[in-house]
């Protein structure tokens, strides 16, 4: 099947999307945490959004996300690694077809390596189940910042001749294959790292976070220091691809974030309504 | 005293803009009915504004106003004739000083009389108050669509020669004095105003309805189809004056009204700080 609307993030921005999408009886795929925003939860009183008085972050939260099951939205618990226009439609994570795709990432808040964008595509890698092939029999490196990252260290080890993991948090059961080294990342060239510690040399990088590279994410779209540049209509430089919330620059408040999830979504019903 | 920032209009983007900029420690002028949006009231139940299932227009708009009064924000009722930029500040109504000016008027829904745009300031006027002495012992006809028309015509009648009063409402106790003349407005030439049932002459004509025409509002404001243009920030053409919600154009939605209130408001703030 293919989807009117995908939303990626289940921020204020990407809710409101969901919405009033589902309300205009588009078909709606959502990908993203379903327990979204933990800068929200952590939020001891929010009043600033008009209607709701010094509410918790918390409680808004909690109806945010009661508004939405109310109307049987279903989120599905993924990380997006890829957003590919094809033409008249997007390849999401190599898996779903959409004709039209919101993006709702929240800020950027991933400190990017120096030399990760140099050499992106080159060398620096985000995603071992897609690029693991061509590391048979040569050497790879996996920095790993989340318990995904093991996971396709551990892939990969089958694959490749050997794998190096640089661990960027705490690890249980690292199996022995990986060749575990400690420090931290200063600099990337080709496929070799240099840490703190040592110079780590191998064929190819594979940097896996929760967090993404916009630049990695959709190939072909226009930033901004971090921030997706859109018009008054929140459509990005690629047709059918829509930005709304931090990702498109400050304020950083959630009133901007619901009026402009609500917006790129019924561009994005127009561009459906007007191109199909 | 001069305002920092003065709002006009009392719905979701007026209220938004007024919160935003009182938590910002803003002095805030906010002009308009106390009860606002008659839309609102009349909605039976709204449900594509985030967090709040299934709500009465009724109830979202006893909590939006309910918001502001915990803030002790005061609402001004007062229609606004007229707001004049200088330089690096405003003139509203002829009496209140702002530094910034935020338009959140809702959808102008003025049916504007063939002819009256083009005779603006030339024998067409908004207010008998304002311009009552350029017609002491000439003839004036007041077009009345609200009962303000009435007490209009009765301040230019002690002025005027002869006052002509074309009721587009029913008026009761219309003083003899007045020359009442019923026809539905066709044409406007100068002064002469063309009725489906006679020719009115006279040296001009007064247009009193709640509404307002933007043009002639705010000399100089850049318009397109009865709608304000803005950019990302919600700035007009002319510098300090910002527009947001129904004014800026579609979608007329409460989730793009509150956005945009809190991005006008900041953007005003700015504008502030930046400038004194």
């Amino acid at each position: 099947m293919i989807y009117d609307i995908t939303i990626i993030g289940t921020g204020p921005a990407g809710l409101q999307a969901a919405l009033s999408a589902t309300l205009r009886n588009k078909s709606v795929l959502l990908l993203g945490p379903k327990d979204s925003s933990t800068k929200l939860n952590k939020a001891p009183e929010i009043n600033n959004l008009l209607g709701f008085e010094k509410i918790s972050g918390k409680d808004l939260k909690e109806k945010f996300f009661n508004h939405i099951k109310s109307l049987d939205i279903k989120i599905i618990n993924e990380i997006v690694r890829s957003v590919y226009a094809l033409g008249d439609k997007f390849l999401i994570n190599e898996v779903y077809e959409s004709k039209t795709v919101i993006l709702t990432l929240g800020v950027n808040q991933v400190k990017i390596i120096p030399g990760e964008l140099d050499y992106m595509g080159q060398g620096v890698s985000y995603c071992a189940n897609c690029d693991a092939p061509l590391y048979k029999g040569k050497v790879a490196t996996v920095i790993g910042y989340n318990d995904e990252a093991l996971h396709e260290a551990k892939f990969l080890s089958e694959i490749a001749k050997k794998v190096n993991f640089i661990p960027m948090k705490k690890y249980a059961n690292i199996p022995n294959k990986l060749n575990v080294i400690n420090g931290k990342p200063l600099k990337i060239e080709g496929g070799n790292l240099t840490l703190d510690t040592e110079l780590v040399e191998a064929d190819g990088i594979f940097i896996i976070r929760d967090a993404v590279v916009l630049d990695n994410l959709v190939p072909g779209l226009e930033t901004n220091n971090g921030h997706i540049v859109v018009d008054r209509n929140m459509e990005t430089n690629l047709k059918g691809l829509f930005a709304a919330g931090d990702i498109t620059g400050l304020p950083y408040q959630y009133a901007k974030s619901i009026g402009e999830g609500l917006i790129a979504s019924l561009s994005a019903v127009k561009h459906i309504d007007t191109n199909n």
